[in-house]
């Protein structure tokens, strides 16, 4: 079965509370673009990521609503932000013993923790067992081109709001070459 | 063996000819580090990545002088300075349909063919026999670590005057996680 390859840039998830002070008590999430995975979306609203003089602009904001806020950045983007230390890389939705980043909306500033997302590959109940995978097994995928690639070490995420994917970062997309839709497959 | 793995951030490489064009005919190149190959060095000149307006500062020019300029860069960049098309991947030297970008000296500014580098494995003619390695020949190198990667169609080439090393660019380091001096091993 080919593995759906899809690329995450930059992003923030919020909670309702952070989303309200950022941008005012008045405002909401407003879709504008359907992401992948079922039910998410990028918002219309924007975030600037700064840290001391540095700062990165126009950083999208992923709905719907998470329990706990946090930025997903690269490392390229930790090093022009020039942080240290450098964030974690951990899946995304663990933020334990993350640094946290100032995020600047239109109406306010916040710190939320920031991490370097981990690939992970987004799987149905029915895709794992077709594909015979279990919750947080660790996979290599295979990527053909110019820059053929294996990534190893993706954690497998199951849950019936998923569809297949291999979720990678702007890094991991430019390191395989990756210009247009694509995908790869599993190797054992 | 243990193949020693190096990050190669962007820079330029420069014939004598266009080193004075950007510097005046007064100048010539002076090192300021050592690089892993030998006779290879970083200088103290700096120059200006150009399109539009759209800009990358302080980037190194790499010595000594060869027959013919190009400018080595990372897709990153690619994105950043919004060129399109996107620069070719390949190997470092081989400039044939390259298009060209405006790099800045400190006396003028002149056009040069840009590249994003294939990634490529240095070799002595030692090494190669001790490894099985001919020149030219695609390898894979597997790097561990929390972003574990294998990179694949990795190009050999050999020279007694090259000493082990992988050489990746900054996309590939980051890809692979790799903040210290690290080494991967030969996949067969």
């Amino acid at each position: 079965m080919k593995i759906p390859v899809e690329i995450s840039a930059r992003h923030i998830h919020l909670s309702e509370k952070d989303f309200k002070k950022l941008f005012g008590n008045d405002k909401t999430l407003i879709p504008v673009r359907k992401l992948s995975q079922p039910g998410e979306f990028a918002s219309k609203e924007k975030v600037v990521i700064i840290n001391s003089d540095k700062r990165i602009e126009n950083v999208s904001v992923i709905g719907p609503f998470r329990n706990a806020s946090q930025a997903e950045i690269s490392l390229t983007d930790a090093y022009n932000l020039k942080l240290k230390p450098i964030p974690n890389i951990k899946v995304s939705g663990d933020v334990s013993g993350a640094e946290k980043i100032l995020i600047k909306g239109q109406n306010s500033s916040i710190k939320i923790p920031c991490i370097i997302a981990k690939r992970h590959l987004h799987c149905s109940e029915n895709e794992a067992k077709q594909l015979k995978l279990g919750n947080n097994q660790k996979i290599s995928v295979k990527i053909k081109g110019i820059r053929e690639i294996t990534f190893h070490e993706i954690i497998v995420r199951i849950s019936k709001d998923y569809r297949l994917a291999l979720h990678l970062d702007t890094d991991e997309g430019n390191s395989a070459g990756i210009f247009v839709k694509t995908s790869g497959e599993i190797i054992k």
